[in-house]
């Protein structure tokens, strides 16, 4: 097992998820899936600590909070994935290892849903598996630091 | 453990793994990705076959093929990600749940790799991960399994 | 008479109104304007709340606490209107009837202000009366009351 | 009450309301609303006349002889909303005021029913309200009569 | 047989049919195709009615016109089918199976000309056989009204 | 001085030419115009004939109608210029050699003016000098007529 | 009775038909429709052949085969409507008189569905007729036979 | 008669007319044409002056020259019409009443050459009839200054 | 000298100036940047004060706080450059000469930074310098002040 | 003169040729050509292989084939050109120096001939030289084989 | 004081400075400027030459004999901004630290003037503040040649 | 051997090649290359001359004075590939076979390069073997020379 800090941040109207939209969404409010997060991180090795807001400049002071004290984030910017360029700035700056991800398949919605200005400056994406793409980010950190 | 048949499909060119371009797709070659996923895949109960071709025919056949044989799909379209609706459609066709994967963040490249035309049809899509991506996409499909 | 809750909500430099621009937006001030509101409401038997922030995440906060307390929101979302899909998301998420308003005629403005990315997940838009589009707006929610 | 007259214009398909796309616009017929808009019309001092057509140059005519006769339009330019330059340079040409009303959401639906070539030339557009439209309108006419 | 009754509408210019353009549109007049039509029709138990016009409230008020009366109709829009939404709305509401044609091919001729507005309500659209695309369609809702 | 047969054609709102936007359109009005165009066209032997329409129909019409009886068409299409794909095809269909002409510089106003569906059709095309526009018409087609 | 031979040709996924997304495509198999295909052309002369594929390289394979054998083609590429500009070339170089038909509306479908890289090149396109967009094609070549 | 003195410019490739693409540009040579123009302009009391040149810096030169020499500047840009911004800003620095004018009927040939860069600073623009189109221009500057 | 007040703003991710991409942003921190300007501004009479933010409705409501306060405003807005119109809306409504300055040649980077939504309604723009464009800045400033 | 194994791929359609559409590709056939190319290279030490397929996916195959045998490749793709990424990635992966031929002047024809998807991955590109493209394609590697 | 050698081009129409448009460029004239340059330059140690041309060929050709003689360029290249790809080219060859100036806010006039095909290989641009824009160049490079 | 005269024209910046950017274009001046055009000529005798400018007129001129003297051109236009129209019509205008030749590939560098507005008026165009591109289009026209 490799012990590892893991920041995860989920941006705008995430707080209300279970609450809003179900079809899209799900039934899982944001706590049920911080705990299988929190569960599933506890089988690899992982300790996870999250933030939740909805304003993009908090999410930018987190993210620059985190430097030297987390190995790796796992960030869902909402909305924001669309048009914070500032958020891809803060991630591309503090140069810790960041997977994007959705709990929908962005890629199947509105057109302006399918670009992330962030992902660019991301190890990668993961989107379309609900609380599971949580858990599959969680997966694909480890296959990294197994790699270094 | 969910006993579930994953058939992981791999489309043009990804034959030379390895041997090309290692900076964009790094040193594993398919073969050294396929044994990870076979070991991988059964520490949670999958058994997974593999099928490999440079034709699109050949993929969209494999496709039809695998109706009532496989649980779950993981594709790697390559470069016929950006433009086989043919693909999408035998995808679209055979509703078994897919999961788009792709070694390198197609988001961070050229501006015609971070189109889809495949990701709409999918349960969702994973990028950037290396060889991780295949395992990330297990515990996708693992998760949901879980949830049904 | 139908008794109704309204929250107003003004968005980024809509607190300089009056004293900013004064060919485009008019002379009046966001205080007066909130009192021609106040009065022609209370003839309808709508009783209103107003609400203002350059913020954006302020302005999602906002609409997350108006569950359950609002009847319906009139917002004004200035500048934000042409990009803020986190607010968009956040009018969806709470499913209270909506209004978006603008002072001035945004059709008849600069390319970039006849898109709204917000007006499609609200009941409607009404913009180029001045103060009048917010009274526009009450009526409006009056008919829509009525019809339930 | 300011005494005013107001020409009420409804465009293309419009005669076939309330027994057509129902889900679209509604089960008032044309009749319906154009009592609707008399009735709440005579509450504030305003007479108003109606005109309906098929015929984009019937339109341009009834604008063109509105002048001297009327001191507001309200004009639902139906499809011709999207492509009908004639109309607005007709708006533009007589200097009356005018209001653009839609029963439906127009940014709530396909792409090409979001932009009106005609609005840029009118004081404002108000869509969304079903015959709600209409009556606000009204009230955004006497906002501005009262300013006068 | 299947007894029915088919409206036949040609727009603006086609009145002109042979006399004009032969090269693009050949030579038979429309005299010459509403008497083939009439005759094939006449075979597969079809009464036939025709309408022309060059103006597009003239065909709108046509289409209103057709319900209740006819089973199906046949149009030929003319230079209408790139950007009459008027029209397209007029199909959409009357609810009356409707076969877009042309005599030419319009997906070979100028760019402007291969995007029809109009298609998109019709069960379909056949371009490119001359007379004969008028022939196919009665083949077409023969087979249509077979299935029902 | 060559005898010909001229029909002069005036699309919608021209009729209110002198009276509306006198800035764009100046001071002259239409029948002004139709004296000027008359006296000129006089001195080269030049028959005029005036239509005016705000029916796209009626201007395809008229068209049609001058087949046989006139040698030159002089058209200002007003708003029709930017999408009746109609009235060019009406031109193109009875081979009268037009001209377009506009009152005001059509390239120096609004983008969509810049763009003419029709002059691709005629001879040539002439704006921007006021009733100047109809004068140097006459001009162009003497010269034609001269070289003939 | 025109004796002929007509070759129909079915793209990618095509062989599914029935079994797929009977929403779109209809619950009728390949076989129901090459049943009905033939005992129509039997009607009118025609003698058809049936190929399958969905492969590129083999429809543009059995293209070339028909030369010199086959008096038309009826061909639904299926996707490869979309961007297949090699089978378009194809089509091109036999010089057989060819139709394009489709099950659905393209029209009506998502927007890259609308644009066909073959039709330009085919005699026309018939779209939006389920199986009775085949019979159509046999009309449409019947009478293109009849005039030659 | 008007006593004004007016510069000719003709741009690139215009010394090749009558020698080059005589379809398109016809088979006078700029002398023949410039003999044309030269006539018609004793007739209306016009002297013209007459510069030719490829270099897009010549020409810029020679219309900064013409302040104070000359009333009016007829100027066919050749292919600079497309894109020399520069003669642009020097015709709108001169403040000399300019007509563009071309040969060929620029909106009916390639899209590139339907839009100038210069029309937008010049009273207007005449094309498409060859050498009279000059002559038009003689006209529509007389109609100018008589209205002085 | 001139004395003058000058509110020096700085945008997202500046506070991390030294710290990330020196490739780009140069091994000065802000703090450095900062020693610098007020040393040059106090050679040529300003007094300059700072604010930074990585919040958006916080830079905004910092140039509403300038009013009265300060002659003039030089800003770097970083990433909010590309798509804050409510900062480009507060700088508007302000009206104190502001200057906007990039470290980067923005031109010389991705498309999307090439384009300031908030330079059209600054004095001017300054890219490209590092440290130094805030220096040039207050040159530009003095400049202005001077020919007043 | 230096000893070099080329191979020579010729794509979709290319095996009709002189036997179709001879104005544009004219009259020699494949073979005919092959001989010229192979004569030619005889004179400068080049040993030519030739390839031709219909199938994308035969193409890339024959691409991965040439690793380790040929020095040089000269590909015309056809069709494929246009829109084969998954060729253009085979290319890239093989690393031998490769040269793009068309017989014809893709630049000269429709819009989308005049890109091609694999030209950004090849030495260079030579059009419109008819069989003397692949000669000229010969001398271009002779060139580059010198400079080694 | 750093020595240096500095070359100010200015490009087409920049002669006619102050004599021209002088809402948008100023009273000043070209002279002026050049004064005021000159003046501040001897301030900071700098040395000035002059060159004006309305030819893009005459500015490529003052870039290249710059090489060797200069140790920066302040460039003005008026409308060639916008297309000469040449200048460009010329100054990215000669490796020479170069500042694209312009007098007025480019990116607050029209579309076509906010996008600089030069500014891209130049150290940086600036602006906006009429001749202080050449001022602020020049201390501009006071602070990129202190930093060496 | 065929005895030709053939111009090489080289258009802006050449006159650095082998001095400037390298690591594109090489070591070789244009002096070397000119040698080795020159020798290689006279192998399949043709004698060549050379032109070079950074004049857009110059190189008009030159092309102009090559009718009557020269069987070929081949042309290296430079960055005025992209945008010379009057480049074009010089070429399209003496009907001389001309080859466009490029050093580097110009389909592999920035978007703007991909597209030449020359190619469409000369024979082909051939890019990216440096030196070698002349070489190989000298043995294009020695070809195309051979079938006539």
């Amino acid at each position: 097992m490799i012990k590892k800090n893991i920041l995860v941040i989920n941006g705008p109207n995430l707080n209300l998820l279970g609450l809003r939209e179900k079809n899209i969404y799900g039934v899982e409010t944001l706590e049920n899936i911080m705990d299988r997060i929190r569960e599933e991180a506890g089988k690899i090795g992982f300790e996870v600590s999250f933030y939740q807001s909805n304003h993009e400049g908090g999410i930018i002071d987190s993210i620059h909070e985190a430097r030297g004290k987390f190995d790796g984030i796992i960030i869902n910017p909402g909305a924001y994935t669309h048009y914070s360029i500032a958020i891809r700035d803060a991630i591309k700056a503090v140069e810790i290892p960041t997977v994007e991800v959705h709990l929908s398949n962005v890629h199947a919605r509105e057109e302006f849903r399918t670009k992330s200005v962030i992902a660019p400056v991301c190890m990668g994406q993961i989107s379309g598996f609900g609380g599971g793409s949580y858990i599959a980010a969680l997966y694909a950190l480890r296959e990294k630091f197994k790699n270094e």
